[in-house]
């Protein structure tokens, strides 16, 4: 099968799960500035969760368009991973509506870290698919930067039970260090 | 006509209706994870029906993989195939909210059955519009994997009108029946 | 300007059209038969409404397929058709909330004829940017379905005011002649 | 990287950016003529923003016909472009239910300049990644009408504070500015 398809319906359902985070911001109902400030909350997180499906796009992006061929296992991975990104809108608003307290921050870390564990394992299926000596294999053969925020991830959810604005902290800097594109791929696709 | 539009089209459909599911979830007001209780039950009825629908559009691209050409018939019973499948949020939500009681069980078996009809319908419908010597027509010859899911559902169904959990276990059978990829199409289109 | 885009933009928005309109249907409270009552005036306008923005979709598939390529102005002919069809959702809302009353069914009446304008513009707006000569504007030279929908819709729309119920059969006749899908450019693209 | 991925995720998240700001018309609960009435300054405000996304639409379409490669910056500053756009529904939300008081016309204006800025970032960021060379450079070379809108928007939110009403009357001229489609790419690309 060609991943035309898969890439496709994942775009969708990126685009929506992105969008879709826009409708918890309820429209205040007076007009003064002060009236927004209930608001500043949700749109806090929703620019980092925005951040956060755009960085998870950006990687589908570049593993598909190393990857030709996949198989049936392949599709329930994406799927997978599609499930556990569309959980994002819900845990985001959940933070934003109780202005990032213990719990809400606790399971918006869990959510992350199941995106990335769900992420990790479409990487090994995709790549297992493709054929080993593929292009890609060799690419990602470390996956040292996804073991990386699992990682973090961990440290991160563990903090907010105590300090939770310090385990956003490490959210955070997991973001930062992926907003900068995978360039393993782009590099291999260039020899 | 080629099929990219109507791939294209579903995709879009199938990304919504699945990723609509997860609006219901209402945000709870308070943080403690008490507050997350109520919306168990339509935790776990979104999983089951993101399931199905992943199951759907796995099973629509494995079918329109082998399918070169569509003709008007052809558009109609894939409308009618999303049609169905756009009323699970609706049916989902209404068991989810009623903790699983008789029927709102009955109703989304039912709304189970119709999609499964509908999917057999646009498998014969696009395989007949293909011609019948198509590497497709004797893929699906049998339908035997259709007709088993059809006759689960309805026994489901009656089912659930005395024991509805007992109902709703039928219909999570013929999910984890068509989690395992549909083995033909790709079997055929290998020789 | 090829028309991949249009196309894709369109079956992105025609998706999210369609689907929305089942957001409407709230989900009842209690789980008993009783309790789906107030949802049917809702289903049936929304089968209704699915079946228009269908056929749209239908049409706008058999029209693309013919057209080779466009400008600005097929652009902006396409959006608004797009823009028209996107009041569908409120339009059938306020129907079936309203139990098929006048008010509702002269709008919802007065929508579908902006519809059905707005196809003829983009019609006539997509046959000349493909150059006189094309296959299409051969198929399409008379118009006359479009010119007898736009006719029956009139019909209907001053009929719902004495009538509401009789103008809305006009507004389903006119749907069952377009859920015949357009043989005219599938028979031109054959020769 | 081709632009394919990006164009269709981009048409994903504007076609569900245009269409649920139809979700803000919330549904009257009578069915006289004077129930509507309400919803009138939502229904103008969404014309107005359904007229920006179009516009926005337009140019993403026309500037990604010109380009052929883009690299992983060219990403984020179209997902930069996708934010701006996707708060579009809040601010129209806001100014529509605030009948186009003072400070809702301001955030609106503000929005749109933010929009603005954001596709002249993108503009820059992919004629620079698709080489100094190409068509697309020498054609949008001054960016001219791109400054000439920030200075109107500019003086529109600055206009707001004192007369919101002719504030919002700079934001409509250039609109209608845009909403001839850009000739430049255009007439390039038949050079």
């Amino acid at each position: 099968m060609t991943t035309n398809r898969l890439e496709a319906f994942s775009d969708g359902v990126l685009a929506i799960v992105i969008t879709i985070m826009v409708l918890e911001m309820q429209v205040p109902e007076g007009s003064s500035w002060s009236h927004l400030k209930p608001v500043l909350p949700k749109f806090t997180s929703y620019v980092l969760s925005f951040m956060y499906v755009g960085i998870y796009w950006n990687n589908h992006h570049h593993l598909f368009q190393a990857i030709q061929k996949v198989n049936g296992k392949v599709l329930w991975a994406n799927l997978f991973l599609l499930f556990t990104l569309s959980l994002l809108p819900f845990t985001t608003a959940w933070m934003g509506e109780n202005h990032f307290e213990k719990n809400p921050v606790i399971l918006y870390g869990l959510n992350l870290l199941l995106c990335a564990i769900a992420f990790l394992i479409l990487e090994k299926t995709s790549t297992s698919s493709d054929g080993r000596s593929s292009v890609i294999s060799s690419a990602l053969e470390s996956n040292r930067k996804e073991i990386i925020s699992i990682v973090l991830y961990l440290i991160g959810v563990i903090t907010a039970i105590f300090y939770p604005i310090i385990g956003l902290i490490f959210f955070v800097i997991v973001a930062i260090v992926w907003l900068i594109p995978d360039k393993r791929i782009e590099n291999k696709l260039k020899n």
